[in-house]
């Protein structure tokens, strides 16, 4: 009746099957030394196995070590075994990136950020150091303590009011007049951009997007069954509208999707006359734009710029973003305005996942309210402004001639373009084995471009890191 | 240059423009009374109008007694006007049920959540005061300070270490041998099952699901492209197997999906043999299966069930769940064990929105492994057992000649057939207007079946409830 009994298919004695299965899960990390493992009668009748069998199972396991009884208290693994270590978790598999997928790649530079051995050059996390983490764990205390029954109920969307309203005050200086109930919060900018593109495009619609572009967004695309059509976007304004124009004369495209302000990975910024034409142009042929955010309030200026959808009268601009690069990446919180897509989107959201998580949307209101938000930001913008320049100036003097890099206005990434002959593949992969990670520039393409070039995260600028630039750019000289 | 600059079409003065977008803002909301809106400065720079400009539109507005003006710190919302009442947000459409459509109706019962004037007898969630919210909350709080740099980064897929290591201790309870390694954390079970659809079918596809069935699988499968093929489930044994076994032989069915414990809404549980002869049935065509084990620790009896899961030697069951209907939905803390789509799962999840929130991962962890979660789960079920009876006595009393309703063995739902004449479309509009929710039968078919069917949630039950049931026995009395 039970797995056990039913699946037998050995001549072990059955105490024997049922200790093994204990000592594998001891063994995995499941039960860990000192931790209580089920009783005798639990066990018996979960396996449907008698009293005596377990009884048994647990006596063998005692004469091995692995178990021992404790009087009144029941089973336990013991303590004198070997501690098995709870990170990393990370079996790096043999490295040869230039043999692996694109999406695996992704995924190796995101778990990347779980190593902590590692110089974190790559996925483009914000320094924690830079975050306020005490005032938003206790505000996260307080929060949750305060709304109790909201704290552990569904954030059913459109999600946390206290939490739209004030993502409304803040697109103010944006340029946007949004209500809070045009807002729909979602965990993290991420999803917002998976929720918009659900919303506006079908499998086998056409996607205008920047070149290079957010390796996650190429998954998400890639996922959906969209076909990417990439348009050149300079450092220095984001996406050309001249080649999106000649793109959309020539091209059925159902939709459009970029990074406004301080875009991944090459740091543009479209300055607000373009935004403002560029809604035009997309409205002109009733285009939907998927406008990404997230960097806006990272601007190394005095304020934070514009948003398209400040254009934007029609609600054909979907506007996604996050406090992911400004509060906590772990929080999972972000927010979309789409526009006329508004009911679709709030659908989709509650259809995928019902709702975002509570407690965090709680805290992160109450830190817009009253954390000192723009006080945090002015100091970590400064701070990244400093910091990636003092990489891009180390860059200059470790890469080999001809290597060309960003000067953002706001963000905390750089893109290098490197000479010809070095291949970013087989530079990351060296680079890890020197312990630095970093994000290869072909992941930025869903077709092969940038294999000279390389983002690099300077977030984390320190002298550590000088020394971490000076070998990728001994790395990179080698390829010659 | 400015949106309001460059898109100004009237001939009013920029100044009242100004004055104008603010005063709506404070209608709206977005600032309430008592909150500082932004300095004369940043407005000006933001709107790229003149300082002198927000100083007229400043000063009408304190002349109109919106805004007012405290020295040494800035302008303020009036908190003198009326106070915009935070809650409800619900300003419920004219309602007739029997003209919107499925999606809208579910979408409806969802947000009734959020409604505090009505009896929850509609969406399927848990009694708050049967949760243990302070030592939950509390949790959030210890771990949170406790794990700082865990809490704000992201909990990269697989998700969090500690969780997947205690629900890989309670699947053997399940009867199921899992690795801590062979589990993803997820957003909740709906984002479980969710990722499960996307890793294994493709737009088209067919699949094979109980009927009735949770009326947010049917709205997923019709966003995800694929047909539903209903099955037939009994409220004793869940699906029927002979009925799926007609259907495997007729149809190409590409997956199968089902709760296979205390169902919803019916409420049946699979035996273990028909569990066992399910995923055997299933593997011999290759066909993998979405296991919902969301109620599972809620059975009535002394133990809880096995999964299916548990007799998957080629890892082709997905096993769903999460702590939404024991813990907390508002935490959004689930979990997959995908098997053999391992992978896809893990890469579609960090595609999706990257990662699910830190800290509920990290409380929610602490609370199974040090929360006394047996001990709070033996004081539920036994509640929750005394509800489902106390409400179905209470239905026999109440509804009319022929009405049948279900017996659960675990879970919180009832599920009634009633006479023929009664719509449960038109039942929902009238009992919402008494104040009363509750999820008409026809939301649970993708077919139109179910029209005389209807859900309850017996979580709720108190003598108050008894005169909801009694309301609703006599507005489906009156359909005669």
């Amino acid at each position: 009746m039970s797995p056990i009994a039913r699946n037998r298919t050995t001549k072990v004695p059955l105490y024997e099957e049922v200790a093994q299965k204990i000592a594998r899960m001891v063994e995995e990390g499941t039960f860990k030394p000192g931790e209580r493992i089920p009783s005798i009668r639990t066990l018996s009748r979960q396996l449907s196995v008698s009293i005596n069998t377990v009884k048994e199972a647990y006596g063998s396991l005692e004469d091995r070590r692995v178990i021992e009884a404790r009087p009144q208290s029941g089973y336990y693994v013991c303590t004198r075994l070997p501690k098995v270590p709870e990170d990393p978790d990370l079996s790096r598999p043999e490295l040869n990136p230039t043999a692996v997928s694109i999406s695996e790649l992704v995924a190796m530079v995101m778990q990347d950020v779980l190593n902590p051995d590692l110089i974190q050059l790559g996925a483009a996390i914000p320094n924690p150091e830079l975050l306020p983490v005490d005032k938003l764990n206790r505000m996260l205390s307080t929060q949750t303590r305060r709304h109790k029954l909201e704290s552990i109920s569904y954030a059913i969307p459109p999600g946390c009011k206290r939490l739209r309203t004030q993502v409304a005050q803040r697109m103010l200086l944006a340029g946007c007049e949004l209500r809070p109930d045009e807002i729909i919060t979602t965990s993290g900018c991420m999803e917002a951009v998976t929720l918009a593109l659900r919303a506006t495009c079908r499998p086998g619609d056409t996607l205008a997007i920047e070149s290079p572009s957010y390796y996650n967004f190429l998954q998400l695309i890639q996922e959906l069954g969209l076909r990417a059509l990439e348009i050149p976007a300079t450092p220095a304004e984001g996406m050309s509208l001249e080649a999106l124009r000649y793109a959309l004369d020539h091209t059925r495209v159902n939709a459009c999707m970029l990074i406004s302000n301080f875009n991944n990975p090459l740091g543009g910024m479209m300055p607000p006359e373009k935004k403002k034409e560029l809604v035009e142009l997309l409205g002109q042929r009733d285009i939907p734009l998927i406008e990404d955010d997230i960097y806006g309030d990272l601007s190394f200026a005095n304020d934070r710029p514009t948003v398209a959808k400040a254009y934007d009268s029609a609600g054909r601009v979907l506007l996604c973003s996050s406090v992911t690069k400004t509060l906590a990446p772990g929080y999972r919180v972000g927010w979309i305005a789409p526009g006329r897509y508004y009911h679709q989107v709030e659908r989709l959201k509650m259809t995928f996942n019902i709702a975002s998580a509570s407690p965090t949307q709680l805290a992160v209101a109450e830190f817009l309210a009253n954390g000192g938000y723009d006080h945090h930001l002015r100091s970590i913008r400064r701070d990244y402004a400093r910091k990636t320049a003092l990489m891009g100036e180390s860059i200059g003097r470790h890469f080999p001639e001809g290597t060309r890099v960003t000067r953002p206005r706001g963000g905390f990434t750089l893109w290098l373009e490197m000479p010809e002959y070095v291949d970013s593949l087989r530079l990351y992969g060296r680079a890890v084995k020197e312990g630095i990670t970093i994000a290869p520039g072909s992941t930025f393409s869903a077709t092969g471009k940038f294999r000279n070039c390389v983002r690099l995260n300077a977030a984390f600028w320190s002298e550590r890191i000088d020394g971490a630039i000076e070998t990728l750019g001994r790395l990179a000289g080698e390829m010659t």
